[in-house]
């Protein structure tokens, strides 16, 4: 039963940890809670997000590591090795590093451990600040390297039943990718919000809502911080570079403006433009616009990470996930949803792979 | 009647100039508009903002220029010297520049000015995003430069009529102050969105809220922006020259952190908290937990200026304010919101410098 979620461990009952149990037990799955702050682990429990594991507990099917990024790889090892979980997955911002720590515990061990990245959070830190809903539509990305199919199953299951996207990229390319959207906006956010210490009483208060967005991510803790971008610190020095070449031919634009020549200004800003507008947006369309494909998995090992990289080749995008989820049984139907002019493409690319769709 | 708000005169009628429209005509003010592009003006009047202008009309008691900042100087001397209104003030995101169009027209002209900025915006351009509420608990600046106070009295009726809260200061500390909470987070912005552009799919893809508010401002109009950063630019580029050298730090402090040494990286993210937390907060008290301490005003001129200046001396912070506006009549009572803290000191100060506070 590859598919089945059992019983869950979260180690770690933080923001991102207490509220992927206060999620898992909406849906119904058993999950235990564990941290080395006894009141965080008081504070997660009487919300509601699972009660604390106990020394003589049966092994947890899978194991959620959400603790700082520093120790990630380690405390997955330590869960692995102990047989406290037969699969282990983690929700740090950064995946190569702790993919390394658990790569040198052997292949063995590596097969049952997928890393996992839910592109959510808040700035604020604690499981006092979980929701059930934080992670409802957002990429939850899964990073399998080395991974046995079973524990990209579970991982995948995991997302799918909190409500998030499963996304697939290997580590390196999840750290470029969050160095650009996420880890250098943070920098930035920072220096922006820096200019406003010292700044006289009377500047600081005009600040309006534009400042204020720009600045929100820079309140995040900085000692979490500092762990994330050290760990990722190749791939944010590198896009920092080239935010000082483009600053530094703001600057010029600037003078050239000054003395009457705007083309450069106006240039710099139309790229602007266009890098905001790639951005996904809002969830503008409401889910009675998409049409849902329920596609049949076998009892096997393997099939929702076969069937995520199906759909990736078919070249669709799924807009939400549905999975009926029964404790401890195997899950039977995904709900894939898409555009409606996506749904005849989607099924003629699952029908010829071999899927059972009910149409 | 010196604070008497009579027929005013909308030239321009974008998002703001059309905001301050229905804003005025919801107090019950008459409003002409005028644009130069007619079906912007058509929009506009359409959207209930007032009458179009004609050529007969009786000139107006207050105009307010809502023209790209370039051209506002000499929009303004235009209104001023033509006779079609007897004060003038305006709605540009910089107030140097302007201001020293007009001086050039003499010191009897430039008396019946005085700049205005109203620290509020939309991303969209044009009349269809115009709200009566966009003024709604902002920021209005006013910037007297050798003004009449009765063309302060003006504005500042004008101001608190849409909901704003009218500040004083000096051209030169208002464009050091937008080049700060506004300009620079702009450029910033535009810099971060920039790296989106040519990004591989699959790294936007994991763009979630904290880089869409990081760019959000970024999506502003590039031919507006341009004209605001221009008239600005000494300002901006003396801010953004000490970003780049802060950004040089972060370099060198992500450098240290991949060695093991993380103290500057942290200090950094520090600093950052430290200047998001001078951001004024969401107005988290309600109006009920404000004391609205009524003052009464003499019917001439001056007296608005004189009251504004008397409760900055104060050291005061209001809150909100209401004027009961009687189309063609002086205001009579301003209702000066504070904390209930603040109530006892007000008194005290505005009774001490002879003004009759109905308590």
């Amino acid at each position: 039963v590859s598919s089945a979620l059992g019983r869950v461990l979260v180690v770690g009952t933080g923001l991102v940890g207490t509220s992927v149990g206060l999620a898992l037990r909406d849906r119904g799955v058993e999950v235990r809670l564990a941290d080395l702050d006894p009141q965080a682990l008081a504070v997660a429990a009487g919300l509601g997000a699972g009660v604390p594991a106990r020394p003589g507990d049966e092994p947890a099917s899978l194991a959620v590591v959400a603790v700082p990024p520093a120790v990630t790889g380690q405390v997955a090892v330590d869960l692995l090795t102990s047989g406290r979980a037969r699969f282990v997955t983690d929700v740090a911002s950064v995946k190569t590093a702790p993919a390394a720590v658990v790569a040198q515990a052997g292949a063995e061990t590596a097969a049952r451990y997928v890393g996992g990245h839910p592109m959510a959070g808040r700035e604020v830190a604690g499981p006092r600040g979980a929701r059930s809903d934080l992670f409802e539509g957002r990429p939850w990305v899964l990073c399998p390297s080395g991974s046995d199919p079973a524990a990209v199953d579970q991982a995948t299951t995991l997302a799918i039943l909190v409500g998030a996207m499963p996304l697939v990229m290997s580590p390196a390319d999840h750290d470029a990718a969050v160095a650009l959207v996420s880890h250098t906006p943070h920098v930035m956010s920072a220096l922006v919000a820096a200019r406003l210490v010292g700044a006289p009483d009377h500047e600081v208060r005009l600040a309006g809502p534009g400042i204020g967005d720009v600045t929100r991510i820079a309140a995040g803790d900085p000692a979490l911080w500092t762990e994330i971008l050290t760990a990722n610190a190749a791939a944010v020095r590198d896009l920092l570079v080239r935010v000082r070449s483009d600053l530094d031919a703001a600057v010029a634009a600037l003078d050239d403006a000054a003395l009457g020549s705007t083309e450069a200004l106006t240039d710099l800003l139309r790229v602007g433009v266009a890098g905001r507008g790639r951005l996904p947006g809002k969830h503008g369309a409401g889910h009675e616009d998409f049409v849902a494909v329920p596609v049949r998995l076998e009892d096997r090992p393997g099939q929702l990470a076969r069937l995520f990289a199906d759909i990736d080749a078919a070249g669709v995008n799924v807009e939400d996930l549905h999975i009926d989820h029964v404790p401890g049984r195997a899950v039977g139907v995904v709900a894939v949803s898409v555009r409606p002019e996506a749904e005849a493409p989607l099924l003629a690319a699952l029908q010829a792979r071999g899927w059972r769709v009910d149409d």
